[in-house]
Formats: structure tokens, sequence, C-alpha cells
């Protein structure tokens, strides 16, 4: 038998399910501020299309806006759809929250695809009573 | 910071899940009277497809069983997945649940396809202990 | 208004959804013996690719390895999502756990492909403190 991961409690992965849907609500209306306050001060992204991770508010709320952007362009908006969700505690209170994350991209117009599947590993603190990502690892499953 | 909506605890989140799963269970499997019977009495669903609302469970019941009567005319089933779920309690005891909801079209003999991709607002209340739809607007994620 | 099946309560409901996304990540993970070990010692799986159901977990453990091997000769992974769950407590302390089971191919270079959309009705029983499943029925919904 494999030993199980400790599981955070049903309250919490609640809470988690809900951020994620906020916060993906956030990325995929354009709202590039709001989606940045999801990170701590200092959170960092490190996206499968770069080889640095984003840094800090600033940082992402400026790689969001272009994202934002370079969809309006295409006319194209994006729904993020984070599943297959695991929260695990660690012993210093943050949680790693793992994920596949399936983002379908909608031209206006029709029809809607499948764009990417990625894979999602996320360290989240606790920061005045609320959920922030505090470290973000998405690596491309068509990708080695 | 964002200010957060207030979030439905988990006990009412897990039940807002269930209770989707087997709405969108009633509908793709045809079960037209079954899928009403998940509104209130007067409830009314707001479809992208019409300019009206169709209102009360005998109209939604009918539109059900036109649309199964469609699919299986086409030799199809639809899957309709639920994601990306807030639950946000109001002051009357109501609950706003927003979700994208994306519809699976299954041919017999395949392949699967993504047909939609759609914005869900419902508000849901609860009679004699169970949690009905009373009001729901979806819109299509790739029309304005 | 049709009757309810009992529901589980949040704790369990969330247990459910850890559970398969850890053991659906093993599948996708080409982890065949912890796969395997996700089921009773003599637990059942009947696909829909073959006639008579896998039992126990040598034979469980083969047919992930045989299928991990395939997958990995075509260059693709596969991502396994679980979502429009029930889950219904039985009076002997078993769960019945039904939901939709969307399978995506993720070539290697992209791009990714529905492939399947399935429903899955397991049963799953607690050993030691945790879930297994004891009997699991897939059934395709291309297929009559």
């Amino acid at each position: 038998m494999t030993a199980q991961a400790p599981t955070a409690p049903a309250d919490v992965y609640a809470e988690v399910q809900h951020f994620y849907a906020r916060q993906m609500r956030h990325l995929d209306m354009a709202e590039a501020d709001a989606w940045a306050d999801t990170f701590t001060e200092d959170g960092s992204f490190a996206p499968p299309s770069r080889p640095e991770p984003v840094r800090g508010r600033p940082a992402l709320t400026a790689g969001a806006r272009q994202a934002a952007a370079d969809l309006a362009a295409r006319g194209e908006t994006q729904r993020h759809w984070v599943g297959m969700l695991t929260v695990t505690p660690a012993a210093d209170g943050s949680l790693t929250a793992e994920s596949q994350v399936t983002i379908i991209a909608v031209p206006q117009g029709g029809p809607a695809r499948l764009h990417l599947v990625c894979t999602c590993r996320d360290v989240l603190v606790r920061e005045a009573g609320e959920l922030l990502v505090r470290e973000r690892v998405v690596t491309r499953d068509d990708r080695p």
C-alpha cells in the first residue's frame, strides 16, 4: 500500500477550490490587477513559456495584461479549468496544491478548442486570512 | 488586495457540487421531468439560444424534451461539465452559484468534441430541505 | 419532486475527490503498482475495452503497465479528468461514487485532444482508514 500524503480537511479543500475559481476568473476576464493580488507581494510564477519565473505583483500584472492584450488581438478568450486537485498541508502552515489545468480557447464565433493541458504545483500561504500563491510552477504536458 | 465575496461553507459547497452533478445527469440522460424538478415551480432559465427566459416547470420540461429529441435525431449525447464553481450566500438565504459549463458532444461512434463553453449564474434556494434553481442565466463564451 | 439519494457529507466528498486525483495521477504517470494499490486486493475493473473485468492487483498492475507501454510507444500521455461526481453512502458502509471521466490525449508536441468521455461507477470501501475501489464499471458514452 502506498503511504498517502496528509490531506487537507474539507473546509480547506473547499476554500482552495473557491480560490482557484476566483483566481482563474480574474485571469480569464482580463482583470490583471485582481489576478496579481492573488499572489503574495513577492510571489513567483514559472510558466512554461519563459526561462525564468515572473516575480512580484507588478511583473505579474504586466504579464497578465500582455496576455490579455494578445488574446484580444486574436479575438479569443480563454477559460482555465483546474481539476484533479490535491491539497497537502506542510509543517510550516503552507499548502501544496497540485492540479491539472486545462486551457480552453474560445474564439469569438467559436468553436472552442482544447488549447493546452498543464500540470500546476502551487505553494499557498495565508495572509490576513486569505490564501495567496507564494510560488507557482506550471509545466506543459506536451513537452518533456 | 481585492475584497473577497463571502464564501459558502464546505458542507454547502459539497451540496451544490452534488446538486449540479445530479441536475446535469438528468439533462444528459434525457430525464426531462426530473431535470425540471430541480428548478422552483416558477424557476426561470435564460439560455443563450433564446431571446426570453423559459419559465416554470412545464415549459422547462418541454424544452428539455425537445433538446433530447434533437440530440437523439442526430445520434448524439451531451455531457454538461460544471467547473470553476463559486458559491456565495446572500442575505436572504439564497445562494449565488457561478460556474463555467463545458458541453461535450458525443456522437455514437465518436469522437467526442467540445461543443460549447458557457458561463452560468444561478440563484439557488432551499425548499423543503432541497436546493432548487430559482433563476439561471447562461451566456456563451463565444458570443459578445 | 424527485427523491434525492442520500449524499455523503462534505468531509467524505472531499476525501473521494482527493482519492480520484491521486488515483488518476498514478495512472497517468505510469505508476502501475501505486495505481493497482488503490483497488482492494481482489478489486475488479470492467473497462469498456474488455469483455470481462480485470480482477485483482496483479492483473490490474499488468493492465496499467501495458496501457502505459502502448502510450509511450505512441509518444502520448493521457490525463484522466473525473467530474460531475456524486457519492452515495450505502447501508454496508461502502460508497457508490458515480462520475464522468474525460480522457484527454496529449501527444508530445501537441495538440491535446479529447480522447474519450466515459461514465464511471465505483464501489469504494475503507480498509485501514483508506478508500479503495472494490468494483469499477466504466462505460463509453459513444457506445450503446
